[in-house]
């Protein structure tokens, strides 16, 4: 467990003192901080190993274009990299921790004006700061009818940073990637390039958001997860408001029913009659999103809550093992047609539709509000429930991309319930299933304060990389502590062109070195 | 007019016979074609300039990806580019041709293998060869209920070539680059990429197909339309076949409905009623893709059909001005369920829904048959009717993007008109609409054999794409004749990313120099 710092071009305290001064009156000295408690704010983090290896030397928070294009020219002068973060939350990512310490945070908070809204095509221009709660609240007090996809931690985080780490949310523009058109992007060198449509000079907000593509090579993609440019603008599109959204779930008695709910999910997905992103799990799942104590099913001091407890829980009290929870958008008719054809599909494989009123039979009411909210486009702070399922403060979410395919995820679920055995860790496992694809997401619940517990889920996270590795998959987003191993998961061909491209784009490295393994 | 050739490094004759000698070596003196009678049938093309100046010095056919390896090795001992082409057809866009002349087509034809089709997951994974007809046969001859997104050019064109381009097609999967997921590319140091989870040492073709983007920065969108490596393989998502299919049209009595068509068109799109592309456009577009002779409505000898001839056309025949086709896919009663909103829709604005025995009312048979095929993934030939609208077999497709306003199509629609007047070219105009853009479509009719009009259609072009860059907007795709004049439109910032992102990967720009623009 070594830092990388020593991957950074060491700068000495000569060189950084006298970046600071510029960095000061670029962008005003009430603008830059390097003080112990300035930074604190920034250090809330979720990563089980040692910290300080991954802390920032400071922070700068800048307001426009023209002070990214300063900071950045100094940083080229002085080899002093940056790591810029929107909202900085990443939660159970590593929060707003650099891959690499010694890095200054940039920070684009107050960048978080909605440049544009189109209500007729339904995209939005927006700035890295604006939040979900931001953009929510201007929607309603415009009374422009159409909705956001948000994601869980809602309020707080926003959808350039969402979207730019290929987050998910939870309508129909689920993977939010999918949903950026145009970005504007602040290069190593200082130029502004506008993707896509955005850069023909007379382009309006309305061609730069109606088409992702323009001409030549599409470039938006790298931008994502990525260190070849800081994001100043980015374009999305937004869902029109259907007419009525009915969560339902589809609920099955036993455990190995996942292979039924699994294949049942793609089936809806790839066929287009859901839209949004079907969230399939064992009991646990929902009980620790609801805000359900753990002691139900497991009493402290007993040790960690294992897959056979959670079997046994719901088997002794009636309750269905694995369920699929999605909504429907659209006209009365429209959902009714989709209904049937779930009904259909159904049919003689022992699962139950539930909706409506019914729901809070199946779901805790404190989810099944939730997820009104959420698959309404709603932002609310329930999922932050999943912080008191266990306490102690530390969560990594080990989310390894899993085949929307029964016998690919029962292979998934065989070889987690492995680790949280080894390891002993409660078994907080859900998918997200996004239509031939699934995000496998293990909750990794650990007590920052404890040591030895710390060391485990540091350990759990590395063997579950590993052992996934050699069965064929991958994560799809991990914490800096780890950027460089998932990388070389994804093999050496992906890591030497990621590598020079960063090196035409960023010769210096001084846009986020370590951002997904690419290294000087 | 003149070559970009001077672009290139040159080679001396005595580099090339050399170079020549060493392809014959490694790919066998069979395929490697440098005769003037060996190169002609490559050269069939629609460039409204002279061709020789983008004729190419040669071409080497390859059936591996150790003799692409072995071919880049030589092309970059001696400097000498290759201009890869998969089915070689870019109709409407150049065929074949390179953006430089004096480069070597490399033709990959030949690796036309079926690796894998995932029937449950709805994925393929294809060689460049492989044309939509014969995979077409592939799925019927195994029973595998999956549909195809076919292009107008169907049969002989194939999902490759198709996708990289950004061509489209007509099913759900319109935009075909949307499908793609997973790349194998050769780059030009011979290292071999695999994008997304297939960098993984031991992914499965399930694994590498099922989800787009895998870890770090998304690439796939770099090696469309752009020459940053030769794609070996490609996943692409199939859609599977739903249980019935309905092709429909709504029409409108005049053309200044058009603004209606287009709105009415978004609704449906963005509100994920239709699945499909909708079809907009004015009465004469059905008759010359559904194979209705010209003088039909305009007589030899009287000039150009403008767009006042057709208005008066569909006024004195009765026939609607403008319409929007598309096709329902779904459930009977998802089917009853949109066709409802269609016609709640369109109450009260003038519109008609046609559909099922009614069509050959408001369409000719041909085309009813064409459409029934293509919205059902079945190849046919009917698009070439195209050819013979006017014969002289010259066509170029000017296709600016519009974002899907009524509005925004009516402002092209009159840059349009005026461009025709002025150049005198038939008004075949139509809009391909995929929710918030749409692909303008000016079909440039023009008698390869007339030496005036090959100019005049040249003339037409260059001023069109002034026009259209001075309003705002650009075209999706262009010919090498116009590859460098719409990369300008885009502007400088692109190019340079564009540039710099090439001088990393293939140093010698020894990969289709000139494709889009980028040029050394």
């Amino acid at each position: 467990m070594k830092s990388e710092q020593s991957l950074l071009k060491p700068y000495s305290k000569e060189s950084f003192d006298k970046a600071i001064k510029e960095y000061r009156e670029a962008i005003g000295d009430e603008n830059v901080f390097v003080n112990a408690d300035q930074i604190e704010p920034y250090l809330k983090t979720y990563l089980p190993i040692d910290e300080t290896l991954y802390a920032p030397s400071g922070a700068l928070s800048v307001t426009s274009v023209e002070q990214i294009q300063a900071v950045l020219k100094i940083c080229n002068k002085y080899k002093i990299p940056v790591w810029p973060i929107s909202t900085g939350r990443n939660f159970g990512y590593g929060a707003a921790l650099p891959a690499i310490g010694g890095q200054l945070l940039l920070d684009l908070r107050k960048m978080n004006r909605i440049i544009n809204i189109d209500e007729e095509l339904g995209t939005a221009l927006v700035e890295p700061g604006v939040t979900y709660q931001q953009l929510y609240d201007h929607l309603q007090d415009n009374n422009i009818p159409l909705n956001l996809c948000v994601p869980g931690p809602g309020p707080l985080v926003g959808p350039v940073g969402q979207a730019l780490i290929r987050g998910e949310g939870y309508t129909a523009y689920a993977e939010q990637v999918t949903s950026i058109c145009g970005l504007e992007v602040i290069m190593a060198d200082g130029k502004v390039l506008r993707t896509g449509l955005g850069g023909i000079e007379t382009s309006s907000a309305r061609t730069w958001q109606c088409n992702k593509y323009g001409y030549g090579p599409y470039l938006d993609g790298i931008f994502t997860q990525s260190n070849f440019g800081v994001v100043s603008k980015m374009g999305l599109w937004l869902m029109p408001k259907p007419a009525h959204c009915e969560v339902f779930s589809v609920v099955y008695p036993e455990f190995s029913d996942l292979d039924k709910v699994v294949n049942l999910g793609r089936n809806l997905k790839i066929n287009d009659v859901v839209r949004s992103p079907i969230l399939l799990g064992p009991t646990a799942v929902g009980m620790a999103l609801g805000g359900i104590p753990r002691s139900v099913i497991k009493k402290p001091g007993e040790g960690h809550l294992s897959l056979e407890d959670i079997k046994k829980f719901s088997r002794e009290n009636k309750q269905p093992a694995v369920s699929a929870t999605s909504a429907l958008h659209g006209t009365k008719e429209q959902i009714a047609a989709n209904f049937k054809y779930i009904e259909d599909a159904i049919a003689g494989t022992g699962g139950v539709l539930i909706h409506g009123q019914y729901l809070e039979q199946a779901l805790p009411p404190t989810l099944v509000k939730h997820f009104n909210h959420a698959f309404n486009g709603i932002p609310d702070l329930q999922e932050f429930a999943l912080l008191n399922w266990k306490g102690g403060g530390g969560l990594i979410w080990f989310a390894p991309i899993c085949p929307a395919v029964g016998s690919e995820a029962t292979k998934q679920i065989t070889l987690m319930e492995a680790l949280s055995e080894e390891f002993k860790f409660d078994f907080i496992d859900a998918f997200f299933l996004n239509g031939r694809s699934m995000v496998h997401l293990f909750n990794l619940f650990y007590d920052r304060n404890n040591a030895e517990e710390t060391q485990r889920a540091y350990a759990f996270y590395d063997k579950a990389q590993r052992v996934f590795a050699e069965a064929g998959y991958g994560v799809y987003r991990s914490n800096p502590a780890f950027m460089k191993s998932t990388a070389t998961v994804y093999g050496e061909a992906q890591s030497h062109v990621n590598k020079k491209i960063k090196q035409a784009l960023d010769p210096n490295f001084i846009i986020s070195p370590g951002m997904s393994g690419i290294t000087p």
